[in-house]
Parts: C-alpha cells; structure tokens; sequence
C-alpha cells in the first residue's frame, strides 16, 4: 500500500541490446547491488523501469545531488500536534516494504548519503535509523541499483573504493543505429527513415565528441527532435533547437553541427 | 484557483523579430522544456510573458540565486496550529495546478535546485516530494522555461550537460534597430526620432563591448533614458544616468560613451 | 500607519553640490531605481534623507553585509501562539505600503539579496514572497535606492552586470570647499573660520590618498572633529583624535597628517 | 531489553588466520579499546560480529562519514508532546546498557565525533553528555573498536595522535588461499573448484595493485561472483560484472583482468 | 533597572599616563564613539570601567569573536508558552536604556556584527532591529566604544574604512615604569621594590618582542607573578610560572627571559 | 548538589615528578587560571583529577574539538513543555557553583569558545550569558585550567597572544624512569620488574620521535601493555598490540620497535 504510487502500470518500452536483461535478472536473484554506467541519456534510467516492470516489483528513484543529506533518502522527525514523529524517507520507504531503490548520479551526493547504503550492500542488509534508534532489516523484495556515469567523475568527485566494491557494475553506452532508430520512432512518432536520419546526424554528433563537444546528442534529444517535427517543425529547425543550440555556443562548433544536419536533411 | 494571481491580465507588449512565437508553440504542444539564451535585458523575460497570455496560461517566474535551495522551489513543511502543514513551493504549483515555469537564470542556482527539474524534463514529467512522500504527476499544461546567459558561465558555474541536454534551446539578441525603436517609443512614451537616436546610442555602445566594457546598453537601459526625457531631463543627462553611470566608472570609457551620445544629440 | 516610525520628522540639512536634487526627482517621477555612487561619508545617505523628506515619503535604511539574508530583507515567518505567522521585511514593508527603501552598500549582501529586487527593478514591479505564496505588487510611492562605493569593489565583490543595468546612476564625491565649510560649521557648531581650517586639513589628507591612505578625511570626521572641539578640546588634538588616529597607524603618515595640521592650526 | 535488537541471533561464520580470536579475548578482557586495522572487504566487520556472538554481548555497529556530528553518536534532545526529551544515540546506548560498539572508518568522522570518545577510552570510562548535563559511566561490558585502513588515510584526515594511542591495534589482510576458497564455497555457495579459480583470479588482481588499480578484488567481490553463478551466470560473464566493471574503466586494466579470468576460467 | 546589574559598584582603581581621562570625556560629552587602540593586557578594558564609574553610566562589554552574529549583539526571539518573544541583545540594552556598550577585539567578529553598528555611529543613533520591524532611537546617555590591537590586523580581518572613519581613537600603550610599579604593586599586594623589579624584568622581555617573541610581558602578566608571590612562590618559580611559560616554547627565548629574571632577581 | 556527580570520590594516584603540586597550590590560592603543557598520555589529566581531590573540588572535564560552540560550554535554551528553558553548560555549572573547570586541548575548538573565557581569566572574573542576558560572577571556588600540546600546535591553530597572557603555564613531560615503572606497575598490575622492562622499551621508542615517529609511546601505552599481559599475553604479542601497531605503519620502523621490544624481553 505504502508503494502503490511506486509501481509502473504499462510497460516501459526498452529495446535491449545485449544481455543486460539476463545479467540483472540473475544480480537480482541474487539480491546484489547493481551499478549501471554509461554516459546521459543513453537509457539507463528506462532500463532500470523496465526491469522494475518485468520483475513486478516498485521502483523508487532519487535523483542525487551536491546538497542531498542523508537524512533526505533514510527519513527525518517532523513536528506534528502529538509531537515529532518519524517520516520514512525514499530508501527506507524501499528497505522496508520492498522496493528497487534507484540512487541516479549517486556520485554528486555528498558522503554521509553514499555510507548510509553501506550495510545495505553487504550480507547483513540492515539500515540503521540511528535517530530513531531503529534496525530496518531489508524485505526480501529490496534491492539497491545506482547509475555512474564514468565520464564525469573527477578526483574530487568519486565513489570511494570501498563502495564500488560493494556493486556488480554493467555497462551502457548509445543504442545501434537499427535499435536507436527504432526507439526514436516509436518515442516520438515519426516515420522510420525520418528517425534514421536523426540518428545519422547524432552519430556524426558523437564524432565531435573530445574536439570541443563535452558530448555529442543523446538519444533523448533525437527524441525531441522527432517530437518537435511532429508538431510541424521542418527537420532543420528542429535539429536546431533540439540538438544544437542547447549543447554549444561555439560558433565553428555549430556550423559543424548544421553541416551535418544539412547531409541528412 | 490557486495559480489566479499568476495569470496576466492584459496583453504584454513584444515585437518578434523572427519565428521565435511559432518555435515557442510548437515546443509547448510538445510539452518539451525550453532553455531561452541570451544577454542580459535583451527580452528573454518580456518574451515569455507575451507566450503565456498568447497560451493562456498562468506564468510562474523564478530569479535564481546561489542561496536558492531546492526547497524554495519544491516546497517545505511549515508549523501551525495543528503541527506542520506541508506548503508547495512555486515549481510546485506550477506542476500540480499547470502552469509555466520560467527559472530566470538558473544556472546561478546550487545544484539541488538544477537536479530537482531532471524528472520533470524527460518523459516521466513527475515531481517527487520527497520530504513528504508525495510523487506529484505535472498537470497536462505544464511546461518548463529557463534562461541561460551563455556570456556569463565560467567553468564553475554552468550547467551539466545532463541537464543541458534535456532542453530545446532559442537564441535571443538586441532587436534589430527598427524594432528596438518601436519598443523604446512605444515603452518609454518617447517619440520615434528620439527612440531612434536613443538606440543609435546603445548600438555604438555595444561596439565598445569587449573594449573595456562588460556589455553595452541594453534596450531595458534605453527605456529608462527615454522614460527620464519623459519627468523632463535632457538626453545628455537622460544618457550620463541611465546609459553611462551605471556600466562603467573607467574615465576612459565614460568619455567614449559621452562622445556617443553627443554625437547622437 | 505601518510606515510612520520610517518618517523624517525634521528637515535634514543638506547643501546641494549640483543639478542632483532635479535628477533625483526625475528619476523619482518615473520611478525608476537609483544607484548612488560615492567615497564612504561623503553624504549620500544624508542626500536621500533629505529627498524622502523634501517628497514626503517614508524612508527605510538597510545596511548590507555579508551575513544579511534574502530573508532579512523580505520577511520569515516567526511561531506565535496560533503556529507561525508571516512578518514582512523592511523591503516588503516599503514595497506593500509604499516607502522609498534605500540599500545601503549593496555589495556587501549576499546574492540571494540581490536577485531578490530584479522583479522590482524591471516593468513588473512586483516582489514574489515565494516562502508565503504571494505576489505583491509595489505601492505607486515604492522606489528602490542603492549607495555603491566604486573604490572599494574587488572582483570578487561587484553587483552583477545584469544588476547594474536596472539603475539609474548618480556620482557623489566630496562637496567643494566653501559648501563643506558650511556643512562642517552648521553640523558641528564651530565657527565658519574654523571649519574652514578643518576643510583646508581635509583636503591635504585627500591628497594623501594613494600613497600609503586608503582614503582621506570624509566630511563626516570633520565635524567628529568641529563636535570636540565645542567640547573644549583643541584643534590640533581634535584633529588627532578624530581625523589621524582612527585611520592609519603608520609613524610616516601619521607625521604628515600632523604636519598638515600644524600647517593649518 | 533496550540492547535486544543487537543481539546477534545466530553464529556469524569466521575462518580465523591468526591468533586474532585469543588476542581479542585478551583486549576484551582488560576493556581495552581496539583499532582494527586493514583493507576494504578483508573481514574486518564479521570479525567484530563474530567476537560479539562468541562473547554473548549486543553489537552496535556506525559507520562514520564526513557529515557525521557527535550528536549522531552520542543522542539529541527531541520535541515530544511534553517537550523535549532526551534520546540516546548508538554510542550512549552501547555505554549505557554494555554493548561493544564499532565505529566503522572512524577516520571519516568529523574531529567532534572522535574527540568524544576520549574520556571513554582512558581509565576514565565516562561519557559526558554536555547536553544534558549528565556523566555517563560505562557499563562493565561496553568496550569500543574501531576500523582503520591505513592505506586510505592522507595527511588531512588521519587520526589524531592522542586518539591513536588509546587503542590496541590488530592487523588484518586478506585471508590465506585456502581459507578465502573456503569463505568463498561456504557464503556463495559455488563448489571448493570453482571458488578456488574465483581465488587464484582474485591473487592475480592483487598483484596489479599500485600498477593502475586502486586495490585489488576483496573476498566480498569473490563472493559477490559466486552468488551469481549460482544465478546462473558463467564463471567469465560473474567475474566480469562482479570483480571488473566495478572497480576500473581503464580499458588497458580491463584486459588484464579479463586475460586473468580467461587463464583461470 | 534592567541595566542595574551592569553599573560598577566600586570605583576601577585606574593609573592615567596622560590627557586620555579629559579626551575621553570630551568624546562622550559630543557621543562620539570611541575606539581605543594599543597591545594586549595595557589596560584599555580597565580604562573604560574606570571612565564607566566616573560618569556613573552602567557598562556592557562584549569580547568579540569570529562566530558571533548579528543577533548575538542585538537580539533575537525565544520561544515561550505564549508563542515567541523578542529579547534585546547587549548592544540592544545599551542603545535602548543608556550604557555605555564596549565592544572589546571587534576585528574578530564576523561583517553582519561590525555594520550593525553604522547606523548608531552618525548623527542617526538609531538601532534598526530588523527581524522585530522596530528603530529603537538610542537613550542620551549611550555611547560605543571599541577596542582595535593594531599589531594584530591582517589584510583578511581588518574594520572597513567605512566603520573606521565613524571613530575617534586614542592610543594605549603598556604604562611608564613608576606608574606600571604602582600598579602592579597595588593590584597584587607586593611590594613596590618587588614590582619594580618585576617591571624591570617585563622591559627587558618587550624589547626581545621581534626578535622571536610575539609580544612582551603585559602588565596583567606582572600582576599575575605578584600574586603568586603572595602565595609563597619565589620570584624566580613566579616569573618562569607566569611570564615565561604561558608565552614561549622556544628554548633560547626561555633562556634569555630567565636570564632577564636572574638579573632582577 | 549540581556538582556532586562531579566530586571524585577516591583518590586518584599521582606521583609527583617535582614542585607541581606546591605550584599548583599556589596558583589556586591566588585563583589564577592554569596552562598544563606536555605531550599527549604523559598525565595531565590525571594531575588535575589529583589536584581536584587534594583540594576537595569538584572537578568538570570537556574534551574540546573543533565542531564545539560557546553553546557547548556556556548554556542554551532548551524547550520544555512551559516554552524554552535556560540550561547552564559544563563552564556555567563550574563558574556558578565553584568547580575546577578543565578545558582539555583547547587550540582544538573554535575561536567563540575560546574568547567566552577572557571575562573569567581577568580581575573581572565574570562569565556573561548574553543569550540570557545574565552576569555569572564566578563562585570563589572556581578555577580554569587548560592543557596546551606545544608540539601540536600550527599556524593555522594557536592559542591567540591575548588568551596564553591570562595564563599561569607548568610544564610536564614523561616520568623519570622510577616513577614511570612504579605508575605502570601499579596502574596495570604487572610486576615492577615487568613494568621495568616496558618503560626501557619506551625510553628506547621515545628515541625514535622524529625519526619517522610522531611521539613515542606514552606511559598510558605501556599500562594498556601491563594490563594485557595481566591478561595472558606474552610481553612480545602485547608490546606489539599497544605500542607498535596503533603508532606506525611503516614497515620500517615496526621493525625498530620489535627489535627494542625484543631487547627487553
């Protein structure tokens, strides 16, 4: 009841391309943590909803960042008219009634957010309320799933060794150009050969990437594109909104952007 | 109801120098987010005013700053007679009650408050609560705007390209001299000659930019000369306190820009 | 009735240097934003004493620093018998009823206070209270007025370029000999003959400025000094008290201030 | 009764290397403090599980972070119906009510936190608890451990000198290649063979620490692939998600590892 | 009444070395504040309770420091059974019922504790207590004195020009030996052939300041050896006790402050 | 009453190196603030606990870090069920019923904590509770103490010259060898032949400081080397769980330790 609001009511579309399915079905038999990397955009977040889906189980995400607090994901004291009383957070919420914890960018979130999942990762799967004074052992349905995207890590910035070690880790990257087409197709309504021309101009995107591109367009924005052109904007102006003026403002960088746009268009 | 004093009650004057009025429609048909560039008092703000009253739709504006909290937009608990009361923030209500959005200058904002709008902007277009445990679904009139001054990010303080890349993007400039004249008359109360001469001004003194000078005037200053000429100040003195004072206490460049107006006296 | 502690009650003297005054009511009439610009204690905070008094406003003062919050200007809520209730800040105050609300040394405030007067600087005119849910709209005798000494900004301490461009500006520097005797002499109670010979000191310790003094005398020190001696010190140790001591303990700078004091005893 | 939920309820398995049980048995008896020091996933922790069950006391377990203060350890006052009332935190209780407490990577901890366990590790054993105003004594069975991986400390976050000295200290690594084959067999339940190959690839990444890998695979990653090759998965696919994604992106490191697998798979 | 507890019920003993008494006097006929500038344990803070009782007005001292607020010096609300209600700060007190308010080392408090202080220090002498929304007009007989050790100021902590020039100042300076003799004599109850040989010993360890030692030994410090001299201590064990020691680690300036001992022992 | 927890209620052993006690005899008599200097374990708690008992004080002990407010030590509002309560800190229980009062390392905490002792280390003996707007007057039988590691102490973290001037200083070191042998045998319960041998190993490891070695081993190390001995361990295991272990990791000088542990054995 508590995670009613949690569970996925149609399937997340997901078109795999490899073994990622089988990989997470058995890390989740087996109640491992799991950490999935790859860069923005590529899917990752679907991939973990369409598991949720598939496994029927709740899925409860946390976009992390700089300023999140542990008490943020385990649970806080509130005053009410009796007095404080306790209020789950969203990990807790998971460990106790048995959901997917989905912890995004777990990296941007301060320390004390990435040590509390410490004990929630190895044999003993407890979490302790220490406020509370309270030992949550973890439901048997719970399971700890972070995204990691290598690319952005700094020294500054990292998982400790420590907790790497407590995750199995799979990798993601962008779509085959047969599957990200079909993907943008379908996400955005456009026709087939509309949506291979869009990922032909994100492949010489990716091309750019490291020659003053931080990264080239994700498939989300091929998705936009698509949407934009469904509401009667020419493949041109889209890609232009969409793929190009949100990314660089470097102007050689855009004409090379255009260029491309302008072979496929 | 509850957005009433968010709608606008009459028509906010915009001069379009371009498609940015059919580009903006089709995004919002599309529900995708919006990232609106350029400098500063160039429009970007007027603009969005004029699409919601075109839309009909109530405007909710937010000036980011480095001390905004996630809470601040989101919302927080609140005590009252009966104990805390939950109170929605301003992203809040526009998700819940359908509104647009519009964070001016968001990347002025601590990180929280960037990563609050991730599950907005992609096809999940949910707000999570997470002090109260409430996942809000965004109304169907919903819809995100920000600002963004490319000129002004330093590397400390930009936007992730994660986030980057969930937006449609617009270019915003000064308008062209003929339509900064119909704006500055039309604002100020100034006739068309003097409005002319008047932007004649500003556009020297946007060739001085990089020269010593951070920018030039923008038409926001132009209205504020004309408006002094209006209480019945000269345009020497309109120019000397409006245009001039405030950009620059260089001896240097104050005599270059005196040297523009007179020579547009 | 809210605003009445905030009226002068007596005309503040003030000896006018030039057109400031007109400018000032100008801008007044058009309502727009007003940065003055000058050395500490030269008398910019005594100008606009005299404006509020001279068009029968309320005035509310706020010296900025660093510590100051966007909630210190705007209001919080504070807990009464009945929960919390909202108590306006000093900018709400003269915003909601109506007064001029002069900032003082602006650079100082963090940026959350400065964002927070964008929307009352532009057309919209209006102060979100985004922690109570409500948009006020500024009174018809709402001004806004800053004070922004040049000399002391740094890099890391400057009003934002996109601040800067919501103001009309007016220079202050120190009045011209005759006009700073008067002011001296009707401010302290010495005779003319002696204030002169305190402006004549000043004007040596000016001087000085650059080399080795941050800055010289302000008008302000010598009627410090004009004050000790109407309690029966002399010139020469009033001078030392409250022109020499108090701003440099360097042997040589504090030898060629004595110097110009002799010169002038 | 207070301690119940930290009794352990059933035999943690531990294979000993050393005489660590009797030394244990030795420092527990004198109510000495322990420092257990070694590398990430070695067996510190079942250790401590272990000696808490083989001795018949309650176990507290914290793991430390940055964030931490010493109210999380020591308790807070809390605003009940009657007003605040006092509540133990992890540490009071274990001295309280006599639990061995660890605190886990203590050297994350904020100096309040380790400064606070001071008057309970000399012959004092006393706890101030400066909120409230009361002196904890310790219960004869409290006893305080705590972990340190000299290999992660930096000069910035070290233990202080006057801390270090309070404690005995006992040496961890990795178990011995028969032993970890046996932990291996019995927590994953994969045969003695196939947890022996897990072993021998687990030495060879060892060997490649310091040459581009931070450290090498711990017995809880050999245990990790066990786990999900009784999913089902083969032994290269297991290693690979379990000992490899996890801890490098390195491509070059990435090979070495996999060429360790494929020689032991 | 509620300042009651602050007058001086008996008279300060106070040696002058100069005209410091009648300036001081001058400065509080006019309300001028006051800065009083020179090294450590000179005597400033004697001077003010001295200058206190001769005036008959009540004295509130503040030492300041890094971590004080604003609302430490003015005020601030506490929650009582009837909701919340204001309590004045120090400085407060001192404004609104007429002390003199000395506010010792306040270089050393943070910037929002140095400004509040501007608006009191013109010909205002208003308190704005912001967070109340009250101008608290300050009593005739208040007046604000400042301590400032000049040998002390970085470029980091040093007052603003704009809160310097609000001063008149007066420099302290340790006393001349037959005044300091008297002192320390009466104040520690040797006598004075005992405390002339301690002032001996102390000029001897002021001109070793520079030459490795921070500063010299103040007249508190020979103050300190006198009593402990009448408590049965040797002049010898006394001065190493309460000159040398607190001051130095160094092995050679413990050599030489011993040998300016032996020499006046 | 308030202080009878903080009464000690038998003798704790000391054995006096020199005139320490008649020192501290005195400078009690005459109430003058006390600086106990010395390294880490050598005693110094201890004496004081001593000295409490010998003069029949009690005695309140804070461990000073540097997360610790003036709150801590002074007092804060606490809410009961009548609205906030005043509750007096460790420092207000020592200065207003008369206890010693040992602030241990205090260059550990922050500046606010060490000015709110100025007022009570002068003539004045006053502790001001600004936030309850009272002046404690200390009880005649109060003291301060304070203990100082000079060889601790940075740049960045000192004692400022104006608190160490208040201060009497003793200093302390490591026993002589008889003394120390008779302090372990007796605290530990080894035989002194024993104890003999570990203080030989520690006069050998004290050698070492400086040669890679932070601080030797202090005699608090050797008791818990006594004691595990006590225990059953042989001298060899329990000199390298109390001295070697905790100190170093660094191969090199574990093997200087053992060989001087082995020498003695």
């Amino acid at each position: 009841m508590k995670l009613d609001q949690y569970r996925l009511t149609e399937e997340p579309a997901y078109h795999a391309s490899g073994n990622e399915v089988a990989f997470y079905e058995a890390a989740y038999e087996a109640r491992l943590p799991v950490m999935l990397k790859g860069p923005t955009g590529c899917g990752k977040t679907r991939f973990v909803e369409h598991m949720a889906w598939k496994l029927g189980k709740p899925l409860i995400t946390v976009s992390c960042h700089e300023d999140m607090t542990a008490s943020d994901l385990v649970g806080r004291f509130l005053l009410g008219p009796e007095g404080t009383h306790w209020q789950d957070g969203p990990l807790t919420l998971a460990v106790r009634y048995g959901a997917i914890c989905y912890l995004d960018e777990i990296v941007e979130a301060r320390q004390d957010t990435t040590v509390v999942i410490h004990s929630l990762t190895d044999d003993r799967r407890i979490l302790p309320l220490e406020k509370k004074g309270e030992l949550v052992h973890a439901h048997p349905d719970f399971q700890l799933v972070i995204s990691y995207n290598p690319g952005y890590q700094s020294v500054l910035k990292d998982l400790k060794e420590s907790t790497k070690q407590r995750f199995c880790a799979m990798d993601f990257t962008y779509p085959a150009a047969g599957i990200e087409t079909a993907i943008v197709a379908s996400e955005s309504g456009v026709a087939p050969d509309v949506a291979g021309r869009l990922v032909r101009i994100a492949e010489k995107s990716r091309h750019l990437r490291g020659q003053g591109l931080e990264e080239g367009a994700s498939t989300r924005m091929l998705i936009h594109a698509g949407r934009l052109m469904r509401s009667g904007m020419s493949l041109t102006d889209a890609c232009r909104l969409a793929l190009i003026l949100p990314i660089t403002d470097d102007p050689d960088m855009r004409d090379a952007l255009e260029a491309a746009v302008d072979a496929c268009a």
